[in-house]
C-alpha cells in the first residue's frame, strides 16, 4: 500500500455545501441512530455520507446543522419563509401541547428565543405520533410559517397540514426523543428553591435559559469591546503558589498519590502548597509588563464559609490592567465603558422575561407585575447610558455618619473601617446607579495598592476605588498598584510579608525591570450578569453553582 | 447632610470625553506618582482631576488611555500623524539603544505590533535623561512620525528634535520607570529553556509577545465564529464530583481544614472527593438539553505524570455540543469551520516573527530560514483554505500495516489497539494537514459514545472522530453521544460504572427527558496555537504553564 491508497481518503473543502443534514422525517424511535460513516470491509474505498437534503438554504448557520428557531424568525429569514419559499423545519423539546377539536397545539422551544414558537397541527390528533409529551425532543418538518392570530404575543407561528403516512411529504412530526411522565419541569411555576435541587434539568426552564442567553450576550460585549480597544486576553493560571488578596481561604489542591514511597509530590520540590487562584491579578501584572492593555476573563475561587447571596466557591472575575496610567480616572472610565457595552447588548426580551417569572414567583400580578418589569427595563436603561458617580471613602463616610438611617446601621460607620454591605446598601441606593466610592483608606487595602500622597485630617489612603451598584453592592474593585520595588517591598514587610520569599519574589522583580506605573481592577462577572437581571442570587446566574456545602455534579 | 450633599459628587458621562490622561511631560521620576484624586478635608467637595491634555484625538481607545503603538501605525492613523496634524506620544518599554555623533536610536516596544518603533533624537544624547537602559519604561511626547530610509523594515519611525528643558514643549523622552541592568532579556538569543527559567519575565521577548497575542487572535476567532452561528458559551464548571473520561489522573481539590472537630467538610456531606475537571462536556450536555448549540473554553486539568511536550497539568480546552444531529458530518465541519476561521485571523506578521525566531535559535541563516518561515507561511495558509480528509480508523489501520515505516514502529499497528504518536504521526505527515480519523473501536473510548451499527469485519466500532494535525497529533476528538438511557446504563455497567450513583445519575437522567440525538467535541486550545505558530512545545504558548514539577509563580 502506498501514500496513493491513503488519498483515496474523501477530500472536502468546507463551506462547499450548504446543505443540511436532515434524516427520513417519518423516524419515530430514541434508538441509536446509524452514522452514516461507512464500516468498510475490507479493500473497500470509504465512502461520504450520503443523507443530505437541502431543506433550509436560508440557514447556513454552522453549516450542517438544523436551524435554530431564533434564526427561523429572524426578519430576513422569516420574510422569505412567508413567501412559502421554503417549508420549515423545526426542532426543538415540546414545552406544553393542548388539544381541542380540529387542532392541536404545540409549543416548542430550543433555548434560543425566549418565546419558542407554536406549531398548530389541523385535523385529527390521532395523527399525531405516540409518546408526545412534555420536554421531548421532536422535529417538524415541511411546516409553513404563518402570521399569528391578533392578540397572541409570538409574530409567527408554523402550521402543519393533516399528517399522513401515505404522503411523508406532507408536514410531519417526529418523535426524537420521549420524555418520562416524571418530568418535574410542567408548565408550572417553580420556585427557584426547587430549580436548584434540579441543576442538571433547571437549564430548560424559561429563566434559566434567558440567564444563559443572558450570560453568553454579556461576555460576547466584554470580548468584543476588549478587542476593540486593543486589549489581549490572557489565561491566567488557576493552579497558582501565589494568593494575591494575602488573606482569605484558599482551597489546596494536590495530585493523585505517589506510586512508591519517597516518590515527589506531583509539583516536586515546591515547599509551599499549590492551590485555586483567587484572583488572576499578580499574574496578569506580568504581561502587563509587556502589553499595555490585558484582561483575563477567568474563574476565581474563595473557600469562604459563606451561604450569602453574593458568595460562590467558584466564580468568573473579569480582570483588566494596564500599564502607564497614573490616576483612577481611566480605570472608572473603562469599567463604566464595559458595564454600559453590555447593558447595551443584552437583549430586551430577555430581561422583561426574566422580570416576568420573578413577579409571578412573588405573586405579583397587574400593576406590581408592570412595575416590577419597568424597574428592570429603567435599570438597564440607566446602565447602557453610562452614567458612573463617584465619591471619596471620606466623604461617604460623612455622608452615612448623618444619614437618616445611621442609626440603624448594626456596623458603625468610622473613618478607617471598611464600609459593610449596610452602608454600601445606602450609598448606591441613594445614588440609584452605579457609584465609585475611592480613595479607602490604605490599612484596609492589600499590599500592592498604590499610596495616596499624605493630605487631609486622616491617614493614609490608596488610590483605589469599589464600584457599587444597588441590589449587589460592590460590583468592582481596582486600583493603581505600586510600581516602585523598595516601596513595595515595605509595604509587605509592614504586612508580615516576605518580599524575597519564593512565593512573591517574583512579583516584587517585575518591578526591578522597568515596569512602570499601571493598574487595574477586577469585576465580578457573575454579579454584573445578577444585576442586568436584577435577580436576587448570585447562584441563580451561575450554570452550575458550587458554594459552601454544595459540590453535587 | 442630606441627599443633596451626596449628589454634589461629580456625575460625568462615559464618553464625554475623549482626551488622554497625560502627565507633564517632563517628569523623570519613578517614585510612587500623586493620583489627581481629591484627599479631601473635612465639607471640602471631592473634585474631579484636571489634568488631562489633549494629545492624540486620533487614538479614542480606551477612552482616556495612552495609544498603543499598533494604533499609533495603523493606516488611519498613520497618515494624520504624517500630515502633522498631530505630535506623537509614545509610551513602552525600551528594547535596544544606539548612540551616534548626531543622533541616538532608540527601538521602543509595547506588545501591542511586532516591530515596534525606532524614536530617532537629534543632537547631544547627554541631554537624554540619565537612566535609559534596556527593559525601562519611557513616555515620548511631542515626536514627528516619520517614513523610515529605505531599508528599513518598520515603514515608519518618530523623530524628535533635541531636547531642552528651557522649553518643555519640544519633544522629550521621559523615564517612567528605570530598568536595573542585570535585566535577562538584553537583545540576543534567549533559549526556550532559558525563557522557561524566567517565567515572569518572558512575556517581554519577542516570542511570548507574538504567542499572546496570536491566542488572543485565535480566541477572538473562535468565540466570534460561534457567535455568529447562535451557540451560547457556557461556564461549565471547575469543580466537580464527576469524572468525564471515567478514567484518568485527576486532581483533588480540599477546602480550608474543619474550625472545630466534628465539622463537616467545606462541601458538605457529599461522600465522593471534590477534583478538579477534565472535561467540561458532561455538563456542557446539561445545557445541550435546553440550547442546541453550546461551547465552552475553559480550564481543564489532568495530573498526568508526563513532561512531553504535548501535555499540560493545566490547559485550555474548546468543548462544544450540538443537538438534534445523527452524524459526524456536522461535527467534522463546524471543527474544521473554527480551524479555519482560527488561522485566517493568526497575523501573518506573527507567524514569521515566530518562525524567524525558531530558525535563530535552531542557527538557521539563510535558505535554511527562509524555508523555516514559507512552511510556517505554507502551513497556516493550508489551514485557512479550510480543507480536511477524513479516513476510517480500519482504513488507516490497514494502510499503517502497509507503510514502508511500518517495521520501525515501536507499537504495533493492530485492528483493536489505539493509534500511538507514532501512527497518529504518519498519517498526519502523510496527508500534510488535517485529518480525521473516524469510526474507532468502541471498547477504546468512553462510555458515552454512540456505537455504531455493527458492521464489517471488525468488532464494534463508535461513531467518533479525531482530528490530526502534522506535528502535535491530536487535536480534536468528538462523537455522537448515547442518548438512549437504556443504553447508556448498560454500557456504564460494561465497564463498572454506577448509572445508579451519585456521580453519574443525573447524566443517565438527562436522557430520561427528552434529549434527543447529539453530539460534541473537544479541541486542544493551547494545541490549536501550537500548531498554527509551529512551536515545538506546548508550554511555550500558556501564559504560565503548569506540568509535572512545575506550578512555580
Amino acid at each position: 500500500m502506498n501514500m496513493h491508497a491513503l488519498r483515496r481518503v474523501h477530500t472536502y473543502r468546507l463551506g462547499r455545501s450548504l446543505a443540511l443534514a436532515v434524516p427520513a422525517p417519518t423516524r419515530l424511535l430514541t434508538t441509536a441512530v446509524a452514522p452514516s460513516a461507512d464500516q468498510s470491509g475490507p479493500r473497500r474505498t470509504p465512502t461520504l455520507p450520503t443523507t443530505q437534503v437541502n431543506i433550509n438554504t436560508e440557514d447556513i448557520a454552522g453549516g450542517r446543522l438544523p436551524p435554530t428557531i431564533s434564526r427561523i424568525l429572524s426578519p430576513q429569514s422569516s420574510a422569505k419563509f412567508l413567501n412559502r419559499q421554503n417549508a420549515v423545519t423545526i426542532v426543538g423539546w415540546l414545552k406544553s401541547i393542548r388539544t381541542q377539536k380540529q387542532h392541536t397545539f404545540l409549543h416548542v422551544q430550543d433555548g434560543t428565543h425566549p418565546d419558542g414558537i407554536q406549531i398548530v397541527v389541523t385535523g385529527d390528533h390521532s395523527a399525531l405520533p405516540a409518546g408526545l409529551s412534555t420536554g421531548c425532543a421532536l422535529r417538524i418538518t415541511n411546516g409553513t410559517l404563518q402570521p399569528s392570530p391578533e392578540g397572541v404575543k409570538q409574530p409567527f407561528e408554523v402550521h402543519l397540514p393533516p399528517s399522513s403516512t401515505d404522503s411523508p411529504q406532507q408536514g410531519c412530526i417526529s418523535l426524537l426523543s420521549p420524555s418520562d411522565l416524571s418530568y418535574p419541569l410542567q408548565k408550572k411555576r417553580h420556585s427557584l428553591d426547587f430549580l436548584r435541587t434540579i441543576t442538571h434539568l433547571r437549564p430548560r426552564s424559561n429563566l434559566m435559559s434567558a440567564v444563559q442567553r443572558t450570560r453568553h450576550a454579556t461576555q460576547v460585549a466584554l470580548h468584543q469591546w476588549f478587542h476593540a480597544h486593543d486589549f489581549v486576553h490572557i489565561h491566567t493560571p488557576i493552579l497558582t503558589a501565589s494568593d494575591c488578596e494575602g488573606a482569605g481561604e484558599t482551597f489546596s489542591v494536590t495530585g493523585p498519590p505517589a506510586s512508591k514511597p519517597g516518590d515527589p509530590a506531583f509539583f516536586g520540590g515546591s515547599k509551599h502548597a499549590v492551590h485555586l487562584t483567587v484572583s488572576g491579578q499578580l499574574h496578569l501584572e506580568m504581561f502587563a509588563a509587556a502589553h499595555p492593555r490585558v484582561y483575563t476573563l477567568s474563574p476565581a475561587f474563595r473557600a469562604e464559609k459563606s451561604l450569602s447571596t453574593r458568595h460562590l466557591a467558584e466564580f468568573y472575575m473579569l480582570e483588566a490592567e494596564m500599564a502607564f496610567i497614573e490616576s483612577l480616572d481611566p480605570l472608572i472610565d473603562v469599567t463604566g465603558k464595559l458595564v454600559q457595552a453590555c447593558a447595551r447588548a443584552v437583549s430586551d426580551a430577555d430581561v422583561v422575561q426574566v422580570a416576568e417569572i420573578l413577579a409571578m414567583q412573588a405573586g405579583e400580578r397587574g400593576e406590581d407585575k408592570r412595575a416590577r418589569v419597568r424597574a428592570a427595563e429603567a435599570r438597564v436603561a440607566r446602565l447602557a447610558e453610562g452614567m458612573v458617580e463617584r465619591v471619596t471613602y471620606s466623604d461617604a463616610v460623612r455622608y452615612l455618619q448623618g444619614h437618616k438611617r445611621a442609626k440603624k446601621f448594626v456596623y458603625p460607620v468610622v473613618w478607617g473601617n471598611d464600609l459593610q454591605a449596610e452602608h454600601e446598601a445606602v450609598l448606591a441606593d441613594d445614588v440609584g446607579g452605579p457609584v465609585c466610592v475611592t480613595d479607602y483608606p490604605a490599612q484596609l487595602k492589600p499590599f500592592y495598592m498604590l499610596p495616596n500622597q499624605p493630605s487631609g485630617e486622616h491617614g493614609q489612603t490608596a488610590a483605589c476605588f469599589d464600584m457599587l451598584v444597588p441590589g449587589v453592592g460592590e460590583l468592582v474593585g481596582g486600583s493603581l498598584r505600586e510600581h516602585d520595588p523598595e516601596k513595595l517591598a515595605a509595604a509587605m514587610r509592614a504586612r508580615g510579608m516576605d518580599p524575597e520569599g519564593e512565593d512573591y519574589r517574583w512579583y516584587v522583580e517585575l518591578r526591578k525591570y522597568g515596569m512602570g506605573p499601571h493598574g487595574g481592577f477586577g469585576l465580578g462577572f457573575d454579579r454584573l450578569v445578577r444585576h442586568l437581571l436584577g435577580i436576587d442570587s448570585v447562584r441563580e446566574v451561575v450554570p452550575v453553582p458550587r458554594y459552601y456545602t454544595e459540590c453535587r455534579y
